[in-house]
């Protein structure tokens, strides 16, 4: 007999639980267990996510703990605040997946600047690409975020922002090559990143032939997340500017991340830079560097767990410029979710989750 | 030890190709031999289809049988005319699956009309679900073309414009509930239906923010298709209005297609034809009536294998109106032919592919 | 000295009113007076229009006739049912333009079978170039809707998409060219058209990639509308089957309409068809039947007063197909009063107006 | 009698010339005379620009000198470097605007450097607003390149990216508040920016639901123009990080510019730079300041000959970041090149251009 994890989702009915749906529905080993959601309790999976065939006639029972007992996973695609309260009453041994930002980050300070609320603690964090630079009697150890998740129950998965820059950046930082003083980026990033609450600049008309930056000028809440990661992959202090441009696409991140290079570095090459990149992400089913020469585009990663990336030395402006994409849906949250959980889970990784985009 | 089925595809630079190789990617019986191309030949896949990563390294052969001899199923994804020499000089046994025109139609004066050449042949009509009425005896008898794609070993793929539109108006065609002697169908089509030819009116400053119908008039080479897939569903004569817009999205066809109430049965309630339309897709894993109410959309069936109908009747205007939603790259081409490939070789008919679309 | 008009606008923050005040704002002899709004009241133009640039400083002030009095014209882009009770308390010799549907339909049978309420009363219509065609001792006279215009103080303004079927069906209607029995239309439609209400169905996410149908099966509002023209066109009894496609492109009506020669006109050629259109529009500066071969697109009349018209002979099918492009917001709605507006104030039709696209 | 000045325009088919007709048509003191194409020549323009209602009929002469001969002004939108030879022949006193880069850099080595051709020489610079900063007996000396176009008959018409990052960021340049030696900027560019040439990735398939970055690492030919435009409003080096990305509209470039504060300036507050700003576009009619708070999207500007521009202190990043949208073929080409026509004529700048955006 075949056994499979049973995986309830808490906030169903919007972007984020959706996606996870739809890769769930896919899963060798992962099974749909309870749906929830607040507003649209009893309604039915079909009217909030008809391309969901599959679960269409499933039911939206309300957000409680009650519901949500009794599975091995519980994915929590709730809105900021409300995933901790949920938490704390489900058993250690439950595998909890909080897709969104509450546990996140490790400094309560940096969550209540940016999130004006108590800080609900802190998870292990859902990147299993992340690379980790630690100094062990004057050896710098080099290790991946894959380690800590595979024995942990409790997951709080990247802000999709924030995993496209810190692919994006990481091997540089890693290597030593990147300067981090003065990073620059500006992202190109699809509506469903936006989510499915109605506000104006969120309606079509609006969006459709314009490009409109918003949170510009350091105020965006994923700021402080891509600090602490690229201080995890070996950076002493991290300054960056950080600009999201919603343009006319349903899905996916293009982050423009740059950097100069390091004190001491500015001789390094393009081939250079391009071993470190591709170190950093060997054997990684996920994470590629294009050949020279080709940049990514949202379309390549599309509906896809991959992240592309691209690096370029700009010796005239003196800085380094990497281009990242992915589907923020899938790499950016439901599917690094799942990636994750099959690491918790003891299963392989990629299951349940394809590196082929759809596209054109 | 596990055999699966290599599958070798002509033609595999365009969107067809490329979308072929995708769901063959994920597919779990049949993996990719041989990938051809004719100018691209000797250039790398992921030059063409940077989106397919796991196939990226895959060197182009030129189209020649030499490079298509020695698989199980050799996929024909080339421009008309092209397929029917190239087929010939394969062997029965092989499985070839053209995904072009030139092997659909029975008429060969309907082809010489529509396509301006000599009649290559028909091959067993790969839509599975089409269903097939004849009167035996004064019996009237209805099977559906599944059954002839069982031990057929050669087949011609359906038009995805066609896919659509039979689909939505067979089963009252079928049934007897409408009259075919004044069709009339617009449907809103994605770009990659235009194939990737270079034409100016399918560059992007073109077809952003504009809808632009085009074979207006009756000219549309997919019409006597569709004629065709009536007359097989039970029609006599059929008489069909067809106009085509392109409109802002990469993938996709929703087709309105409108039928008058057949003679004697003017008094048809709505539940009646639901039932009928349910009726003939129950048990189908990929054609669905949607809930009263619900409407298809594009986006529903995006990535996925999945035909979504709607119908509604319209007593003021006497009219049958049906609304039907296909990815044309899967279920309108790649995915049919997939679907058609699993029942040929006797596999599960929804080996590799998915009912889940990609939204939003 | 110099004498202009001053106009006032209601339902300034919507997406008609904003157009309305974009075309004043080009406009050498109509001034822009008092703007008001509902919730909106109190607040910047800027906030709601930023595009408009010159009028970003204005206030919205309460919609209340108080301030509305004073003008010479006051354009009402208001809720259904709203216009009424202000036009009301307007003197009879301001110029009052309804771009809601309250005032368009003469039969309150038909306006409380589509609209549920209370009829509001007949306004002169605001289509100047509505065919009028009538018989007079067994004589029949052609005129124009443009006459009725030239001395009225009460205008409603046509529907968008009632404006592009009309102009695309009409010529051949009242050249008894076309049978109205059985008249099938499919407009592709842009979003605006659906205005600024916050709706899942409207946002970004939803649109991006997909093509939604909407009040399918003979429920739309434009349908009384369309067939009240058609029957001053000449038409007896008009049945029309009416299906608008919403896809991802923020302005611009495509309709495809078509219809069966008339009885004792199947012989008619597309000569004489396109004869009867082109004498249909002769000297209208905003319609116009394109050259054979070439087939109107949203984009060739986007942010201008043009309605392009093409039309083919499908003898096969036995239909004439028409397909007409306006942009929803300017010949659809704002466009189209500002030409009435001109015509009613004695002023050239064209003033303020462009017959130029912005394209690509 | 009412004298106006005739134009002819050379490349009349492409979008640069397009969108030049377009508001050449609409221009109250210019009449288009001669329109000349190369390979389209003895084509018809509605064959090329069927939205040109009022030009359609006019046929494409070709591109000769004896066909430009006997206007008064003459716009070429011709590729690099045809406009020279061209222009050698015309009579030094035809206004002769070049919309291409031939006559835009002062240096030939960069030219030669980005360009890889001979230097056809300098015209004057076409951006009206662009500031002048100079020292005379240690004072300095504020003035606008207006002056200068006011006695030309030359004009180089500027590059529509450089046009977004130089209205972006040259106030605070020449008011020595930005350090211009790590400028970083990132454009999101719409399609028609790549112009009309057959090329895969501008094919709408490619384009929709993506975002492409092209040129990164510091390949851009617009580079060096920025540069020379930063130098004449005060800067001394100028290092500039550019990337520009395609995403899915067909008009519009967003520019997100950010530069360190100067040395010295690092207390300046968001009012001082705001100042800055405000005061360097006092009086403008075509570039503006948005209220804090207000960013600029292009929709905004679309269709307009409008800037928009806004500016933010992050100062956890050290760094000002802006924002700027334009409509690349308007302000960014054709509209930018009317403009400078006016000035060179004599004529109210604001001629036959317009402030308001298409919008939504």
């Amino acid at each position: 007999m075949h056994m499979t994890f049973t995986v309830a989702v808490a906030g169903a009915s919007g972007y984020a639980g959706g996606e996870t749906l739809r890769l769930l529905a896919g899963h060798p080993e992962l099974t749909v267990g309870a749906v929830t959601a607040h507003s649209n309790a009893g309604t039915l999976l079909g009217a909030h996510h008809p391309h969901l065939r599959s679960l269409a006639h499933r039911e939206l029972l309300p957000t409680a703990v009650e519901h949500l007992l009794g599975h091995d996973v519980v994915v929590l695609a709730l809105p900021h605040g409300a995933s901790g309260a949920i938490a704390a009453q489900l058993p250690d041994d439950v595998l909890v997946v909080d897709l969104g930002a509450d546990h996140r980050l490790v400094d309560p300070a940096a969550w209540e600047e940016f999130y004006g609320s108590e800080h609900a603690g802190t998870w292990t964090y859902g990147l299993p690409e992340l690379l980790r630079v630690s100094t062990v009697d004057s050896r710098v150890e080099y290790t991946k975020q894959r380690e800590l998740l595979a024995s942990t129950r409790r997951i709080a998965v990247p802000g999709c922002n924030v995993t496209a820059v810190t692919l994006g950046l990481q091997p540089g930082v890693a290597a030593g090559l990147l300067s981090t003083d003065d990073l620059v980026t500006v992202l190109a990033v699809g509506y469903s990143g936006a989510g499915k609450s109605l506000k104006t600049h969120l309606l079509a008309s609006e969006a459709l032939g314009s490009a409109q930056p918003y949170a510009v000028g350091g105020t965006h809440r994923h700021i402080p997340e891509i600090v602490q990661n690229l201080q995890v992959a070996g950076a002493d202090d991290v300054t960056i500017s950080f600009t999201p441009v919603l343009v006319p696409m349903s899905r996916g991140i293009l982050a423009t991340a740059t950097a100069r290079l390091a004190g001491g570095a500015e001789a390094t090459t393009l081939e250079q830079l391009r071993s470190a990149w591709s170190d950093a992400y060997e054997g990684e089913p996920f994470v590629e560097l294009l050949p020279e020469g080709q940049w990514p585009t949202t379309a390549m990663t599309a509906g896809s767990n991959t992240a592309l990336v691209q690096v370029a030395l700009d010796r005239r402006a003196g800085r380094v410029v990497t281009v990242t994409s992915i589907d923020n849906l899938v790499k950016g949250t439901a599917g690094g979710a799942v990636q994750s959980i099959n690491t918790a889970l003891g299963l392989p990784q990629v299951l349940g989750l394809t590196t082929e985009g759809v596209a054109p």
